[in-house]
């Protein structure tokens, strides 16, 4: 258990150390015929936990196609620094007011202009499940498997 | 007909325009559990028409996975000039010597260090069907549906 769990957190700051400062990710959903879509999202920034957190409005195609199909990707790529993530995970959708309140800031009214007014605000969570990084020096693949329970 | 090909002949322009000088792509698979897989690969830098170029192994994971589901994503993300490339597509694996041979070129000795002569050395041809691009004015989708047919 001990050592379950010290992997674990090894894994977690690994991987927050490798997004950290790679704010914009690529989320890819599949539709319900299996086309792959993604577009840029802005990842939320809170100590990473295992978990990644984008706002959303409940209305969008992207919510329709994770409520049809739960597996995600988001990916991270830096072509400066020569720094690639690939996440795979499963998304859900938050509607908890008091996690969307904690979240918002009003950097965010540039996309949302109604603010917490909106009752289309959602969050899109990502639970982690496997994490694979490229970087100039190093390839590797981080399993986070034990996430998977929740 | 001709507007169509006009059509098509722009859409195919401000596509090329967009990936443009963004030679790594993300390039997103599906496992046949639905699990979403993607990984950095260098877009070949050859006149776009419609299709995009990798090369691959032909005996590794991603093959496997197109095998299995032809659907993917291409994704390109450049955040210092706030400009991001979405592209599903289908991809097929392409062994013929003579398209390989042709796009070769010594560059690729890093990642394929027995070179031509390595037996497992294929392409991976991805046909658009649809893509989407972001940039720091605007915001499109081009539909390149008449691609679908070949």
């Amino acid at each position: 258990m001990t050592t379950d769990n010290s992997n674990r957190a090894a894994d977690i700051a690994k991987l927050g150390t490798m997004i950290n400062n790679m704010r914009i990710a690529m989320l890819t959903t599949a539709t319900h015929e299996g086309t792959l879509h993604s577009r840029p999202m802005a990842t939320q920034q809170v100590p990473f936990d295992g978990d990644l957190w984008f706002f959303t409005r409940s209305n969008s195609g992207k919510v329709e196609e994770i409520e049809d199909d739960q597996h995600v990707n988001v990916s991270y790529a830096d072509a400066g620094e020569n720094r690639y993530v690939s996440i795979a995970g499963t998304a859900s959708i938050v509607r908890d007011r008091a996690r969307i309140e904690e979240l918002w800031n009003p950097l965010h009214q540039a996309w949302f202009p109604k603010g917490l007014e909106d009752p289309e605000l959602a969050l899109i969570k990502v639970r982690v499940e496997q994490a694979a990084y490229w970087d100039a020096t190093s390839r590797a693949m981080v399993h986070l498997d034990a996430f998977g329970g929740a």
